[in-house]
């Protein structure tokens, strides 16, 4: 099948569209028009399968073959072609797969973020992409009902947390930029369990109530939960030995393992 | 507290230590005489704690000052310290500390990784260095015997593997490099189940006997676990909706944490 009329090969690092990209690539978040910077043939498939508004897809000259295995499907979205010299400069990425797309992000509330019996995550200033990613993943695997992104953390948007997520960005409700003060009150309000992880002391992970309205706060991987969080959370301990800490996307990923599994016992859906 | 006098100010790229350790960080191994490359403050106060040999310190002169904190317990070892503008040079991470401590390796025995009531994990093929630490973290957390690194995996001294690691590499029983049949005749002998996950299918995790002596077979991001392994291995699932895989360390710890649970709840110590 052949690539359609209007892809075209732009050379020019000055195309405004090109020239978009790269800024929102270097500030790590989305273009000014905000698109959110989709990389990997993975992710393009999860935004078409996700119906979400893709603007355009950016492929490197030599992978125009792999993507005429789905051009059927992209429609009438736009396809630009760049020389494989110029590709690297647009890609947050070490291993790029040599394509982007332009996806439009879904806009959710917080009455989206704690519909039904809420299982919320709260990142508190995780830094590292991977791991934010990572959380979302699981946080969709384990039927999580969302997941916030307080202020000072990575951008859900960041290109790497959209790879990390695999995908699952495009689904699950999330919110990001949250003031922790918001994120207290709107939990307060629906009358939320909150749960911070703590090295020692605490609640046993498995003897929290999980199946109740839930969310726990995942600190940063430095400084752990803030203060103003943490003061009004009640304190759980995943039981480990050895080590001080584990690493944070995995202790979220645990905690929501734990809830999804307390939740199925109790033969009542998420 | 003054750094020693046998604290040397070195700023010849030429230095046969520093071309060693510069060779090791570009090939992601040991340095030729053996060493592991230990980034961070914290690898570094996980190596003297575990009493593993410590050939040298490296630090940026920046760091001087702090690293005189750690000076007092450094005692005979080698420091040097280097100009600042050298320092990126040495190192493998992005958001380096400006200190590199080489450190000798534990060497263990099969029978150590698989002592006890075996708890074992097979990375098989897995190529991302800050999962497979992640990983080993893990295991040390939830009380695992030990890991196995299949031929084909990222290496456990890969300088980023360490790091992520958090320091359990100097103590978790690991062996890297090992042949998949010799890993599959080794695990007969000795009875032990061995499970690998997949996405359909399979005995549900929790339905699984993990107070058995164990072994999780992980495979590599990409195309999962090799058919060799796979054929004499036990299919489990992760119970997960709308994604199509969790992150393989991630999938690794929640394996872990139901084996730790199911144990723990038998009253029988790992």
């Amino acid at each position: 099948m052949a690539v359609p009329a209007h892809a075209r090969a732009l050379s020019s690092i000055r195309n405004p569209l090109l020239k978009d990209v790269r800024r929102a690539v270097a500030r790590a978040t989305l273009t000014e028009d905000g698109f959110a910077i989709a990389e990997t043939f993975h992710l393009l498939e999860e935004a078409l399968r996700s119906d979400r508004e893709v603007k355009a897809v950016i492929a490197a000259e030599s992978v125009k073959s792999a993507l005429e295995n789905h051009v059927g499907r992209l429609g009438r979205i736009q396809l630009i072609v760049v020389p494989d010299d110029i590709f690297p400069s647009l890609s947050a990425t070490e291993s790029s797969q040599g394509v982007i797309a332009l996806v439009r992000p879904p806009a959710w509330t917080l009455d989206q973020v704690f519909r039904g019996r809420s299982l919320v995550v709260l990142l508190d200033g995780l830094q590292d992409p991977g791991n934010a990613g990572a959380v979302v993943r699981a946080a969709e695997a384990f039927g999580a009902s969302g997941v916030l992104f307080l202020k000072g953390t990575v951008s859900p948007w960041n290109p790497k947390t959209l790879r990390a997520s695999a995908g699952s960005l495009f689904r699950l409700p999330v919110l990001a930029a949250i003031d922790a003060d918001l994120a207290r009150a709107a939990m307060e309000q629906r009358r939320i369990d909150v749960y911070a992880t703590v090295p020692s002391g605490g609640r046993l992970l498995a003897d929290a109530e999980l199946t109740r309205r839930c969310a726990f706060i995942i600190g940063s991987e430095g400084r752990g939960v803030s203060e103003k969080l943490r003061a009004s959370a009640i304190d759980l301990r995943i039981p480990t030995h050895g080590v001080e800490s584990l690493n944070a996307a995995m202790a979220a990923g645990i905690l929501l393992y734990e809830a999804a599994r307390q939740r199925d016992i109790n033969h009542e859906p998420v």
